[in-house]
């Protein structure tokens, strides 16, 4: 999917919500443990029940692979199921050497390998250039990077300052020189709202993929405060909020009405910013 | 495998190699496409042929999962191949936030969860600590945390100076207060020899696992020079010369002939060190 057609997805559903299936067995509802693949059948039914309300999913992979072989079916299974309108990231976080990096791209990107064909990965930055062009080779998919992440860790490394800029400024700006906002987003917290201003000035085209929201204390106004550009530019995330609303028969219904809540609102800020 | 077993492993076979089990199905021997599984056979073959020169695997996961689920299969039998005195890398560059690397510590280290558990596993140290300290949790497993790697985008932000200090070089730093030398490793690139001092410097005590040595072009006299201390301390991860000496039939045999000559330069310079 590219830029333009995921503004109008956004314009479409009057939403910038991006769905996180983040899904853990303890926490599932208990009456999915009948089925075969109690996560697949999980996510199918958050899928159904929310696409209409999205623009995104966002599957982390570390919660489909600690199941090993099978949540890796999980994972492509979950995948296959996702309507085609709705963008979607494999939430990965990988990143190498050039020529290993470029296997991962094959991994996430390149349905005659792997079954599997996202629009977008999240790539760490800290290896640097050629641990992140491979996965650009491929035309109208992403690269969303990491920039400034939400949790407490993100202040160790990101924001040690060198030649003026702190080190999530200087991946902005050199990673600019990667690619354009055609194929680049990149993660900020939620969790430093006070930091958007500074990141729209270092990236004033890109979308940026918004973790942190709810479980992890962000806020939505505070993020689109400085946040928004003339195409929306964001992909706010929600995951254990939505869906685990509910831990009964109803999981799927109550993730839709947090959904829903989060698009009125969005509703309400896409139409104060007269972008729809 | 704790840091002493590690030791005494290296010492009873004379060597400090790793072995980069990174496979891609074009560069088999085509004998080996036969098989229901040619990557697996190519493994079990290149395992059986040189256990006994080599202290540990690294698989890269990414050359696993390029090839989906069926690829995730492959590496849970390889690993399941290795016999249990070798050390086992994950060469997976996994962080996320501190509930994300919780399950990617479960994917690699909880056997009853994904019918897999390597000694270590590499950590990409972007988002600090949090999304290191989860994989700390487990007895005798290992953290190797990416310090300066071997490729070269390593100069895009690890060279970045910031209080003094080189952005690897506060990596190294400040990830010595979350785990000592028995559970935390790094990983130095061989194309850097001139680091070996600096490194050794900030981490005395630390294992070092060092790719970059054949196909990238470093030298393992170069880093021995300066980054041995009075456990070895080294790992010298050598990939794409050992496992293609030959396409051909004779793969294994001459995989054995290029990890025994490296055995070999390894234990005079064991020697040299009174280390044997």
């Amino acid at each position: 999917m590219n830029k333009q057609q995921l503004f109008e997805q956004i314009q479409l559903k009057k939403s910038f919500l991006c769905v996180g299936l983040d899904p853990v067995l303890d926490k599932l509802p208990k009456h999915l443990l009948k089925y075969d693949d109690p996560i697949l059948e999980f996510n199918k039914q958050l899928i159904d029940a929310t696409h209409d309300l999205c623009v995104a999913y966002k599957p982390n992979t570390a919660f489909y692979e600690t199941r090993g072989v099978k949540g890796w079916d999980t994972l492509v299974k979950t995948w296959k199921h996702i309507p085609k309108d709705v963008f979607t990231i494999a939430d990965a976080k990988r990143g190498d050497i050039g020529n290993t990096s470029a296997m991962y791209a094959e991994a996430f990107f390149k349905e005659e390998s792997s079954d599997m064909s996202f629009d977008s990965v999240t790539v760490a930055p800290y290896m640097g250039k050629d641990s992140v062009s491979p996965f650009l080779a491929y035309k109208d998919k992403w690269v969303i990077l990491l920039a400034l992440t939400s949790n407490e860790g993100s202040n160790d490394f990101q924001s040690k300052q060198s030649d003026d800029q702190k080190l999530y400024e200087q991946v902005i700006t050199t990673s600019q020189q990667w690619a354009d906002s055609n194929q680049m987003m990149y993660v900020v917290g939620a969790t430093k709202p006070e930091e958007f201003q500074n990141v729209r000035r270092l990236a004033p085209d890109n979308f940026l993929l918004v973790p942190g929201i709810g479980a992890q204390g962000g806020s939505l106004s505070a993020v689109c405060e400085h946040g928004l550009n003339n195409q929306c530019g964001l992909l706010i995330n929600a995951g254990r909020s939505v869906i685990y609303a509910s831990n009964g028969k109803d999981f799927a219904e109550r993730a839709r009405e947090e959904a829903l809540a989060l698009q009125q609102e969005m509703e309400q800020i896409l139409k104060a910013a007269n972008l729809i």
